[in-house]
């Protein structure tokens, strides 16, 4: 009986022991993971030339096409096993050069309004159209108001984020319908045109674009976006002067789809090569900023993870893959490229880890998985908690990579600070100077760790 | 038996359904707080004014007077039971219209670097100085390097803030002793002047000023700073022209100290009026850029507290004290003159909350009290983690609240996301447009929200 306790306490012991130094070899190898990302700037000036050498990028525009054949040309100097180009056929929309909206009210004046077009958005008649405005704060507000009072003229849609959301993506979340869906509602009821309030928690000069979508069974009309500073005053007129016009004129259009690609590079695993942990972010971006933020952040600490991986000598057991998406914006082709390439290669991903949340600071990690790889991924926070990571929720992950879920893959979304991201997004205000480097190589060596013990202990 | 067992489980209900409601109280409560703090730009607004109206503040100035009666007018409108100002005497420090520094090489030509003087520093002779320049990295090489090598000569402090540490404080705290003490040192040696090397993890050309001490016991010599970029350009030129000389002018001067104020307003307490919970930042600033981050985000942050309070109609048990402290900068005589009268008149102070370290997104609280009050506040975490505060460590607070220590006072500094502040910190760059409206009042909210449960069970 003394012996047997003397052998268990004695393997217990080995086995505590070797946690233990495993666990002290994780820390140390994610300490250098993380000095690598904060003392070489490299993704950072990476960023920097995608953001003002090649700028906005939609899916399909002479923007994407350069940015994919750069980040192709970054991937192969890191030096990866293989980078390739995996074929993604894309919408192609071009915003044009006028996208106009003028208040004309007797008695008030005429006001040049902040506006854009939105994604996908058919342009207006040569001449444009000037019709009086009815404002409206959602859907059900529209629907009583009727066709009556709605026929052949422009619906204003004016419902405002929400400033006292603690998560701003919540305050976006519950006023991006309007755009999202705002033409193709507005139509339903003879609506000539809409012009939204821009999804944002700002209060500014900016309009914000994204994607609109129109339905098959209702006439597609123009829409465009307004600065949340002049729905303001936009509404505030129309208070005062209830028939005034607005001149809307926009000649984006809609042109026939072309051939784009996702980027993809990848280290070969060493004992499972067939087992993939993907991770990355989107390489297009809206065309008038210069997708800083969004998505050339998350796209660049993918391949950062990959520089990382190269810069310390790492042979990861199963293969690591980065994949700068295209079109995530418009139509997320590149996410359903990926998905059926991957079914169709029968490939085994073990995990999935996006990025496109902004690149501030990083909280954790949203993870999208069954509660044992939840558990798994919680059990590593102290290793973490050095570096300041501290959200480990269930959740969502992202666009991307959503479409491997039925494959039963875990997915994870890289959780960064919230509070500036609306203030960038789909505007021209979403440029390099916004984002700051320590930020950013946080985020790259966050993804980096968490790759490092994926890919050590599986999930 | 059976009768006892009844009462004692309906006791037991009775109290948890109190504590329940208490803490749904509490909830509902701060919830409003941060509604107020995040729908309301009041306090933004101020710190816009303070910034870009009256900008640079250091104390003795007149930037520092003006702000002293804006925030007092500032803390009248929000109506408290009583606004003062309490006398503070403070060196007074003029920088002048002249800092150059120059570099005069043979070899490599003439360059004029990003400089500015230290705060305290005298100024050179109306010539200025010429000398050769000795490069060192910490106070040992200053020895090893001896008088010799160093008399008649300009000393280069040329330590990098490591950029490794994931807390930017550590990075900073690692370099500084050059600028706070690189004079004092240099002098002891013959040195002719210092030029210091900006304590910050930014690479760019602003000069990051900062007070200097002088020692009785050594001849003061004039002290200027160089940014990171124009530091690593002297010395990539120092190693290609050793001899190369360096040109440097101030005019900078100590005056006579003059009388300044903090700036206190307070709503009485309705149970304990003669307890108080004291919270706040400092109102003056380095006179380089606009005291944004450092500190007019963490004073305004104060002035909020009082200003959610009196909107949302609470009435405070303890009294609840907003202080603007003077000369956080140089020799931090508002916090002793606080500290002073509170013993005089015999105040006890229940806790002092400090906002010092940037207006970035709030983390939690570093506490700075024995374990008892420590983990009362911690088990205020689940109240606070509906808004992502996280952070509720042992550690330091903020050095105008030090003093009230030796009273017993616990004592909390907010703690912020510090990845951008050094970048700002005692430079041109500290700018109110770097400043967030969101994560500004996300702050105040926190603090709001800690004196109302100080106020409501003590510590």
């Amino acid at each position: 009986m003394r012996k047997l306790i003397i052998i268990t306490l004695s393997l217990l012991l080995t086995v505590l022991i070797k946690v233990s130094h495993a666990q002290n070899q994780d820390s140390v190898m994610i300490r250098k993971m993380y000095t690598e990302a904060l003392t070489n700037p490299a993704g950072y000036k990476n960023l920097e030339y995608l953001c003002t050498k090649i700028g906005g990028r939609i899916c399909g525009t002479a923007g994407a096409r350069e940015a994919v054949q750069y980040v192709k040309k970054l991937m192969e100097g890191m030096k990866p096993d293989t980078v390739y180009l995996q074929p993604v056929k894309v919408k192609h929309w071009e915003r044009g050069n006028k996208e106009i909206a003028q208040i004309v009210s007797k008695k008030k004046g005429k006001k040049d309004l902040h506006v854009c077009s939105l994604g996908t958005s058919i342009g207006t008649e040569d001449g444009g159209i000037k019709a009086e405005v009815v404002e409206v704060h959602n859907f059900d507000e529209l629907k009583t108001t009727g066709r009556k009072a709605i026929e052949g003229k422009i619906v204003f849609f004016n419902r405002a984020a929400d400033e006292s959301r603690i998560n701003t993506f919540e305050s976006y979340g519950g006023a991006v319908d309007q755009r999202a869906r705002g033409a193709m509602q507005a139509a339903r009821f003879g609506a000539l045109a809409v012009i939204v309030r821009s999804a944002t928690t700002a209060h500014d000069n900016f309009p914000h674009t994204g994607v609109q979508h129109y339905a098959d069974t209702v006439k597609p009309i123009p829409a465009m976006c307004v600065s949340t500073n002049d729905a303001d005053l936009l509404s505030s007129w129309l208070k005062e002067d209830p028939s005034l016009k607005l001149n809307m004129n926009m000649n984006c259009i809609n042109l026939p789809e072309v051939l784009s690609a996702n980027v993809i590079g990848e280290i070969r695993g060493s004992e499972h090569p067939e087992e993939v942990i993907v991770f990355g972010g989107h390489l297009d971006s809206w065309d008038i900023g210069e997708g800083a933020h969004d998505d050339g952040a998350g796209m660049i600490q993918g391949l950062e993870v990959l520089r990382i991986y190269k810069a310390l000598g790492i042979k990861p057991k199963h293969t690591i893959r980065a994949v700068a998406f295209m079109d995530e914006e418009i139509a997320q082709r590149g996410a359903a490229a990926y998905a059926e390439t991957a079914k169709k290669k029968g490939e085994k991903h073990i995990a999935g880890i996006e990025a496109d949340r902004g690149g501030a600071s990083p909280w954790g990690f949203s993870i999208d998985a069954p509660d044992p790889q939840l558990n798994k991924i919680r059990s590593w926070k102290p290793v973490f908690s050095p570096y300041n990571l501290w959200f480990f929720e269930k959740g969502g992950s992202g666009v991307d990579i959503h479409n491997l879920k039925e494959q039963g893959t875990p997915l994870i979304g890289l959780v960064t600070d919230p509070q500036r991201y609306f203030d960038y997004h789909h505007s021209g205000n979403d440029t390099f100077d916004k984002v700051n480097v320590r930020e950013l190589e946080l985020g790259a060596a966050a993804i980096a760790g968490l790759v490092y013990l994926i890919d050590n202990y599986g999930l």
